[in-house]
């Protein structure tokens, strides 16, 4: 009898995998908190909450309890013409907890789609007001999805190589730190004076798949502040940020500008379901509104507002402000910064920076993404039990919230070990 | 207290929906078998099992109980370097049911990303071999998703009116009928010389979303033949076919050239968990291996391959060929003929058309595809308990598979009466 990474090569074919070169993909059979286990028995700290969903553990049984409950009694439905309890508990608690300004909440299934959905609500925005609009702002190195319109939005050439010609119109501004402020200011004003400009799609705060870099709040306000005074949609890319990722519960509540739409995946639904919203202000879904029934927007997925996936993120956003959840997400954050002053001076360490649950470490080497060094650091920390994926030579940690001080402690001694092998 | 109608006006923002002038939502409560419950506690036949997706019935213990289980053991992990049973198991299952040359299984969440990440194989399978196609060919009024690669494909412009220009590059042909055969097969000819051509997308046999429209097995295997020999990758749409609809496990299998890559979802499930499934030759596959990293297939969403749909959907496939269901599909299939030729000469009726357990009737009347006479008669069904969504003149019916005798009946009774009041 073949085992799981035997069996796997024959039919399956893998993201993000070259299958010519790439190790056969590891067997995981169980998965419970912050921890998964192989196929021969070996358990892995969870150190990125499987690409930041599984924040309140693997198979929490409030979630799973909730899943239970919900496709026992309605398990799905057409959300056209038809809606349902979940979805409407759902968009009551999300207006409760995004900044003020969202107001209306609209499904998609991932994140992709999430971004998808909200920049065709741009372009039709200024479509149904007369003006036609065909240009994206968006940041170097931003992440926002691998369908063609998010692929567009998206600055990441690993990812976009072979599609660079369908894409839609974009352009490209550097993220701001505290001393570029005006000088991206100023790119901005060009970009906006040259081009006709739809919607400015961004990662607020952090940006993820770059390898978990921060830009100043400050400057984001101005950019947003800019775009929204030439009537472009400010569209902010949540869906690794959300649910209390940088310390507050959207990383755009460190903001003073709000943006018009919002997209939303990922701890959503914890990781158990796919599901993702694209919120927006009653301007927005205003503009949308007419006798003509052509204004609306003729956009739908087979499984908007899935009742079972609105059930998921129900019992998550419980979770989220939970006693405690909100002192497990304050102690990572103390601990991540105790382990940043610790490291930082360290000679292999070019920058530590965290923010949140969020702790990312620049290494002072050269490798490319998806290079040797990269795939040795990946190995060592598996070896050692500890699922981390370094970005190039960033290693950065986004627990479960529901870590244990032992395990996240475990996460450090890995990495502090791992600077001896680089 | 507000009722759930009332209450979903608030926040919610729902798909191909014009909110000024569409009627409240209709709040359910409650799914099982074939029907859905009312808030006030009417019942209603689900006569296209939410589109496409209930063919099991909705709440089917056998699937729920799947899900159970699954997602207390490994609710969700990522695939990129990991692998696990359920997608396994689904891969081994998919391959021995799917047309013979399908080989390998790449996941994706919904219908528009299978899609996307069809048609992204394709344009890196001819990148990877060193040329340069940018074109697609796809059926006039297609229709293959709401992301702007699917959108490409989908040729309603109901949907596509604000997004024109953002388009990929796609030139369009006529379904061939019997006696159109050689008049589409030459404008195809044309199209090949013209341009570049990397894909061609179709739904094979039934135009879904079109008004389940049929054309000619004889003709489609003669276009696809003659994109095949010349290099263009043909892409089956199997997302509303698939599952045994047209009467086989899939419309693919009514031909004799089989495409080069398959899409499903909805069905897939059986409703109860997003995903789907791109999957695709060896040579296809074989493309995308080399030392290069960059020749794989950078594609990847978060929640791919979730051990909770695949376990839905593992128990999905093991009922479709069950001895109750088979049977089923069978006496629905029969049912289906035999109403037809009670009605195809009723005065009111343009056409009426059968495939599997799908059945179409094309009214002598001009309707708008969201005009009044369409809204009149969605009404009247409702009015008499059974849920079918007219397009334009085309009223169709798809069952669950588990729907009654008694059940389909008042599905035709139904449908006969409306032919009265329009």
């Amino acid at each position: 009898m073949k085992n799981l990474s035997e069996r796997d090569q024959k039919h399956l074919w893998h993201p993000l995998t070259q299958h010519q070169t790439a190790a056969p993909r590891l067997g995981i059979v169980k998965a419970k908190g912050a921890l998964i286990w192989d196929e021969a028995g070996n358990s892995y700290i969870d150190g990125i909450a499987s690409w930041y969903t599984s924040m309140y553990g693997h198979c929490n049984p409030f979630i799973t309890e909730a899943i239970s409950k919900q496709m026992k009694g309605l398990d799905f439905v057409m959300f056209s013409g038809f809606t349902h309890e979940p979805a409407i508990e759902l968009s009551e608690r999300l207006v409760e907890i995004l900044p003020d300004n969202q107001e209306k909440i609209f499904f998609n299934d991932n994140g992709s789609t999430a971004i998808e959905a909200g920049i065709k609500m741009a372009l039709q925005y200024h479509h149904n007001k007369g003006e036609k609009r065909d240009t994206l702002i968006a940041f170097e190195e931003g992440f926002h999805g691998d369908t063609f319109g998010a692929m567009s939005a998206s600055g990441l050439s690993s990812y976009n190589g072979p599609f660079e010609d369908f894409l839609l119109k974009v352009e490209r501004i550097p993220v701001p730190r505290e001393s570029t402020i005006d000088e991206v200011l100023e790119k901005l004003e060009t970009i906006l004076e040259n081009n006709s400009c739809a919607a400015f799609v961004f990662e607020p705060l952090v940006q993820g798949a770059a390898g978990m870099k921060f830009h100043s709040a400050k400057g984001l306000d101005a950019l947003i502040q800019k775009c929204q005074e030439n009537g472009v949609i400010a569209i902010a890319d949540e869906i690794m940020t959300g649910f209390g990722k940088t310390g507050k519960n959207f990383a755009s509540d460190h903001l003073q500008r709000k943006p018009d739409i919002i997209c939303l995946s990922k701890a959503l639904t914890a990781g158990m379901f796919p599901l993702s919203i694209t919120s927006c202000t009653q301007k927005v879904f205003d503009a949308f509104l007419s006798e003509e029934v052509a204004k609306g927007f003729f956009h739908a997925h087979t499984f908007s507002a899935h009742p079972i996936g609105c059930a998921a993120a129900l019992a998550g956003i419980e979770l989220l402000n939970s006693k405690e959840i909100v002192e497990r997400r304050s102690y990572i954050e103390n601990a991540h910064g105790y382990f940043a002053s610790q490291i930082k001076s360290h000679q292999k360490v070019k920058e530590v920076r965290s923010m949140g649950v969020i702790l990312a470490i620049d290494l002072d080497i050269e490798t490319d993404r998806y290079g040797t060094l990269r795939d040795k650091l990946y190995h060592f920390f598996m070896d050692q039990g500890v699922n981390l994926r370094p970005l190039g030579n960033t290693i950065y940690v986004l627990p479960p919230y529901v870590i244990t001080n032992e395990q996240l402690k475990k996460i450090y001694n890995v990495i502090k070990s791992s600077l001896e092998i680089v």
